[in-house]
């Protein structure tokens, strides 16, 4: 049994995770935290983990999570770096679920994070947690910064495009669609269910968090510094991300279903879907799979590539459990190996 | 490797039991029929279950089903009581997910179903699949008849109190409410979205299908007549039963939560709710645990039970994979074993 | 032009008020407060009012309100009483939407509202707004305490059986199920989005603030102590309350339907459905009617009454208009004669 | 009174066009016809229209029409081009809700819309329905052709800038997400409640009958010809049409905002939204209103328009509304000034 610990486990992605690690097996949550639900149990706060979850909230101890294997750290932004350098030293290995050791520029991170980084050492070796982008980095990682949801689906969405050179790496654009637990557990009025329901709505226009991060990411893919226009949407729905992304092909002719398919096989996570067909983001409900699928437009200069994966599970905890394995030596899949649940 | 047909694979309990035997690792589908379906693949038309599921829909033939152990019937009323004997005469076994052997009395089946019963002898043969009730009788049936998902949640709710004799058996009121994937999978326009979203009605108020199931069952578990009134509700969202019950204890300071507790200690998919904690539907989202609540009114004379369940599983195909397995000597909860999805 | 104040306009039966008021034609609304949202348009905040209302939120001062014919009160319970005194003094009209001015006996106000009543005089004075209770009362007073929503819906599915004794007074239940906005607008984590959407629940089984405001309004109309069992439950819906009632006839035989016609007969706003026809939540959704059918259950015994209304319309900000045309003579529709909105 | 007829009546369009006619008060609904529903009352199928709608359905005849001012066509394509000739000649004026008379190229009709046009003159004549465009056009027509719903909010956030060359006119990309009531109130298994809620996706990304008639009125405002690329979504809400549209202004730095602001200015229907404000579907609600907001993206070359219209009101019975007030000489919003319904 790996002994693992979980800071900031209130939110959706802490409270996905002690589902997923439930189906797991091989790991025993040692420690859980949270400041404010100190003493709680997390099945009083998640009653659908009754049965599958002993553990209690304690206050977030170095000392305690020192007893981990591995921790993982769920928290809003801010945290994972402060407490991070401790537990590394301590021997116990990182998995990040927040934004503190996503961006490697120092003054990126500052001006999206509003706050100046704190671990600058640590944020060098951090690896990024996209399995399908460096498996074996990841494997051998001390620190590993999950990838937010959005650039997870656009990066996927791209990676065999711009690895192969086979798309102009300017104009790229990314309208990306997000359930509303991309917002996060807290107490916000324009998460309420009357402000977002039989609605829909744009954010983040003028500029989002995650922007720089996919530009990172994919700058890395293409090796050549690519700029995109992303707009995040909002959903009506819990869980579920859409990208519909526009690139233009260099060749339009091209075969880009078949180098879809051939990128990605063999991959546990990643389903391109046949030619003809479209993905719907319930399909990927609760599950770690990225669906994606590829059609020319009627113009037939522009691609259009869409994208589907839960933003709770492949877009943060299934994602981080997947990182996880490769970490300790399980077989990628373990505890991640169940469909989605539709309807 | 148990081999299992399923007749009528197209509907939301087919497409559910799918994605539960993809889980179970000990059952292979032999067959899956479908006349509209025929020649396409299961995960074509229901695409969460792609990469979990190889089966190509065929039309329904005895001689084809027989070769199963095990067939599940997931269609309307009517289709079972035709192919059941012959597959029984055949030594196959048959767990009926639709109501055609539900009821004893074939006068009542008559009158509510709109049909004669063509079967008699095997409707006096059918077991009642309510594991929680008759285990044993499950264990050995050549014929279940698996409970309306309304049923199992109210008779759950009521049995500890009725076997003990510890409430009226008249004036019982079951408000209940479902979920829209009751209704089905059928193109119906009182199902679309538009039609069903944001509004929440009652239905079969003069008389629903599922009152004399209850009826029936109730009656077995007091040993005498229970009349209730039974009033079903639709709720804007997908899966998911609460059913509010109103009972007259004999006596009011009895400990009935101590009394459901002991009732249902052990079982592996009823979970009693610490007093004073109410239960919400999304707790048992693709799960297959009922979990039930007790308070007394503020009149004192009045208890209410509150149970949910999820309509699709222990209402459904999660409670036909429980009798299976009891039939084939798997673990109870083989399968099944998996945490409620939330949010 | 009757000049209107709205004191506590941030919340979703003011913004409604502002809504329904633009469509009146005869008033201005002089002075909006909040003291969060001072300085802002309340149009800023509720887009879809843009070109509907120019009014500015200020923070609530006696004065500026003194210079209206007449103030609401959209705020939680604790405001009104502590500003209505002056108010009235000063020869402005009240209509309360909040608790204050609803339960006749103050200790019932403070054992509920955990708060002692500081206007125990107007209290007294302050006549209970149903306009189809008490029309000339209302067009009468100085204070208006309107109903809350759940009593809203109870009340108009019992009057006519109360009045004319022809139900038990005792052994009534009120199983009612909510939309979210009942919940209002603050930033709390049970009325998230993700919180709600696709589930369903009871909660203040134990007890519920409306509880009392019911039997005390239910006795009113008996004539004698009511008691009833209300269970009040969320729907993922933002709008409507459906009260399934169970009731007791004392002839089953009677023609209840015709009582309700009859009964109701002329009412603007009280529309009986035809016999054998349910309502639905969004047939009222935005128009200030209750709609109620009847129906007689199987065991010839209970009579159920099911009831409709838009909570935050007929259940709040419409009711408190109605209350004010009759109190300023004008027609009690004008503002509120539009059809609902489905779907 | 104008006598009015609507064919098709029990589509969500023609329940709508009741609803906005209810409140219109210079028009009777002299015949409503439905094949299917014939004999009904419109409200016992709309019950949202009791009290507001004595309409009962007929079948469609030509004799019973042609009593009426104007007859609105609410029917699947296909219908209006047979029954529109014979109307006219007896001096109706027709006012199609269908796709008949959008398109101006026949083949381009027939393609589209897999039959061939049997009203080819009347194609000619017709004027296409968008009053921003063609007021006076509208105000003289025999027979308007009221655009879809996407390309009206599509046409409404390009017009400014394609009238004033402002853009390329290659490379438009339209990222339209619809609510569920676009696809119609028919029953098909696409449209119901549990295959749509909590779900988002595109379809008819290889081609929609709307890109044609987007890209036919692009043409006419750019006086040239317009290629876009334009992919629906489904979103999972009744109501509302977001489109988010990019477009590469020939001068970046030009302030578009100003030139919204002042094209728009004086319409009763379009709503600019102040810089640095985002638009969300809810707003618009059951109103007739288009709201639209401009932001240049960080890269400081591409140009973000967002336009939100209710796809039944301004996308459908409202805009035909709208062109019925200028056809008969009524103030432009008559029937049509209420502000949108939120929450």
């Amino acid at each position: 049994m790996i002994k693992v610990g979980i800071v900031g486990g209130t939110g959706y992605t802490g409270a996905e995770l002690l589902r997923l690690l439930a189906l797991h097996g091989s790991v025993h949550v040692e420690v859980l935290t949270s400041r404010q639900a100190s003493g709680q149990r997390a099945d009083a706060i998640f009653p659908h983990l009754r049965g599958y979850c002993d553990a209690v909230f304690e206050s977030p101890e170095i000392e305690r999570l020192a007893q981990c294997d591995a921790v993982f750290f769920a928290t809003p932004h801010g945290t994972c770096m402060q407490m991070a350098p401790q537990l590394i030293d301590k021997g116990v290995r990182v998995i990040d679920l927040s934004a503190d050791f996503r961006l490697k520029d120092r003054e990126v991170f500052q001006r999206w994070y509003k706050q100046p980084h704190t671990a600058f050492d640590l944020l060098q070796e951090a690896v990024y947690g996209l399995p399908e982008a460096d498996r074996f980095g990841i494997g051998a990682a001390r620190l590993v910064a999950c990838p937010g949801c959005y650039p997870t689906s656009v990066q996927l969405g791209l990676m065999p495009l711009l690895e192969t050179s086979a798309i102009e790496t300017s104009g790229i654009i990314a309208d990306c669609k997000s359930g509303i637990s991309g917002a996060g557990r807290e107490a916000k009025v324009g998460s309420l269910f009357c402000e977002t329901t039989d609605s829909f709505k744009p954010y983040g226009v003028a500029g989002h968090r995650h922007g720089p991060e996919i530009e990172q990411q994919l700058s890395v893919f293409a090796d050549e510094p690519v700029k995109l226009t992303f707009v995040p949407h909002l959903v009506p729905m819990s869980r579920g991300i859409l990208s519909t992304i526009y690139v233009r092909p260099k060749d339009p002719k091209a075969d880009h279903q078949a180098l879809f398919q051939k990128w990605y096989q063999g991959e546990p996570f990643v389903d391109i879907l046949p030619a003809g067909t479209l993905p719907e983001t319930r399909s990927v409900r609760g599950g770690n799979v990225c669906r994606i699928a590829l059609q020319l437009a009627p113009d037939r200069e522009t691609l259009i590539v869409m994208s589907v994966i839960d933003n709770l599970v492949k877009g943060a905890s299934g994602q981080a459990l997947q990182c996880f394995n490769l970490m300790f030596g399980f077989a990628e899949s373990q505890g991640l190996d169940a469909p989605g649940l539709a309807p």
